[in-house]
């Protein structure tokens, strides 16, 4: 056994006081995200969180997911207050399709040793989704772990329950051969496709963080940063009116991985890749990495962050709900193809 | 710009066809898990689960955490079936402080490029975590992100969601001056102190995973890897009777970090460090790391996992009970201190 020596955890790189000051201030934060049925303070092992008296068959729908290496691109850019966002709205459309409305959420960030102001930057954005999208903050977890993570850097996982009242479900079952698609636009890559998107940018097309992306005006980082969109707002009025037969979000794994997670097994889908306009982000990535377009649909998300399968006679009244639910009008819809007997995706 | 070249998402590291192929093999084990109220299958968006209805005024409790640098051990002794375990028990434990009991959980692993057996090996032990913990594992993601995680290495959050009667929620209210400290044994380092632990075994004492820890007649694989105990199946008993005035996990941070948690602000604890006899490992780290008391109590359990406040006339009967529930007899139980008039613990 070699001599033995003084160690404190200090000399192993946590500094716990650090860390307590840091959490400190992230309190008001989560403070501030609270509602009525939030019933824990932070700071507590647990939050406490009341079902919500207005659901008579609650339901709760669950999901978790990171932002992948979206959080390179924060790295890269030292600007960290989005990425919180981005994993926020993730959850939240990811339990819409399944007709939830969200509850609370909780983060998880592991971490190596951190400037003092890049965990509470995330966390404010996680805050700030949560805001928007009506969702408690309800606690969270940072892990310092300065021997796994490199300094300043992060992983960043998120977990949100929501509630749906039990005949209100969409499983699948309510989609139809006939049904119309409508794809809703994204913002850009949302939170898929970045280990791929980032090859060709820095290395094939040989840009730094902060040139000009082709076509665009704007930073490099600018355009990887855009959040990924909650289509909570847009979507809550055809919901709650129960003009949705189904919905799939498009993340990992593009159109042909996740529409058929919302089909019956004896239903397939045909999609017209001339009905919306591939955003210029997708096209520049395609074209400078030599990317087929089969790749690309798998890879990301083309500029369609969501799909809806709606009855045909219900097609024009809920393109006219879309982007009322908040005053905004900026979310893009196509009819982008229709549910058909058969199984799988077809691009016609 | 550079000369474009062909990419596609497998050169850059992802394999989504084996992704795929590993997914498949976790649906069963997940499966395993489901109980009546579960109603989603695996492979939805977000899970399906149904508030009891056996709850008249239900409050959610939920939590997320890590297993820290503890799956560091789990990469140098390619042992990585029961830090899934670590997790669910560490997250069930901190819900339990508030009265609840486990409803569903969520893992989310962030990894590396990986042999095909290790995420398996690693879900198997979160299924083992669950099903003993009676919780069924709703859902989880994995994201393989091989430029951000060295090969083979993960790390691993947990989402716990349980349920507590309103009015049998423990929140620090109901304890009171005078209450008695019943102090339950911990199996060894639980998920905290590994950075420091792992410095001390490895580079102080200079030992090797296979080597035998000191003392033990076991590796110090098998003593780092020890799996964090759940106290949901000692204590229910107690809980369901009402008899626990409040209850503290000792995670990080350790007694002084975690007991006043659960005091109210007007509450101190005196505790008796020759109450309890700190287990050999405890010992032995502190000896070999020339580490100060206080900053043991600080960083480790010290043998001392959970600790339970209990009225002084309910002591015998919260004793008798302890370990009844689910037949076994190996968590030990020692009367550590009591609750006083004051802020803060004293170590007498």
């Amino acid at each position: 056994m070699a001599e033995p020596h003084t160690l404190d955890y200090r000399s192993t790189g946590v500094d716990l006081d650090a860390a307590e000051r840091v959490m400190e201030g992230l309190k008001s934060l989560v403070a501030s995200t609270r509602d009525e049925n939030t019933l824990s303070t932070p700071g507590q092992f647990g939050g406490l969180y009341a079902v919500p008296g207005d659901v008579s068959n609650p339901i709760l729908v669950s999901s978790t997911d990171g932002v992948g290496t979206k959080v390179k691109v924060a790295f890269e850019s030292g600007r960290h207050g989005t990425v919180g966002q981005d994993l926020v709205n993730h959850c939240v459309d990811d339990i819409l399709v399944q007709g939830a409305r969200p509850l609370f959420f909780l983060d998880y960030i592991g971490c190596g040793a951190m400037d003092e102001s890049i965990v509470p930057e995330v966390v404010a954005g996680v805050a700030m989704g949560c805001k928007e999208n009506g969702c408690a903050l309800l606690g969270g977890e940072t892990a310092e772990m300065p021997e796994f993570y490199a300094k300043n850097e992060y992983d960043l996982a998120g977990f949100i329950v929501g509630i749906v009242e039990r005949d209100r479900i969409l499983d699948g079952s309510r989609v139809r051969a006939g049904d119309v698609l409508i794809g809703l636009g994204s913002t850009g890559l949302h939170t898929n496709g970045y280990t791929l998107a980032r090859k060709i940018v820095f290395e094939s097309m040989g840009l730094s963080i902060d040139d000009e992306f082709p076509e665009s005006g704007r930073s490099v980082a600018d355009v990887l940063l855009d959040v990924h969109r909650s289509y909570l707002p847009v979507l809550s009025d055809a919901l709650g009116a129960g003009r949705l037969r189904g919905l799939a979000h498009i993340t990992g794994g593009g159109i042909p991985g996740n529409l058929p997670r919302t089909l019956g097994s004896a239903l397939g889908a045909v999609i017209d890749l001339t009905s919306w306009e591939v955003p210029d982000v997708f096209r520049i990535l395609e074209e400078a990495g030599g990317v087929a377009r089969g790749e690309m649909l798998r890879v990301f998300n083309m500029g369609v962050g969501m799909i809806a399968m709606v009855a045909p006679e219900d097609v024009d009244v809920v393109l006219a709900s879309l982007g009322q639910a908040d005053g905004s009008t900026d979310v893009q819809a196509f009819i982008i193809g229709e549910v058909e007997a058969g199984e799988g995706v077809r691009f016609a």
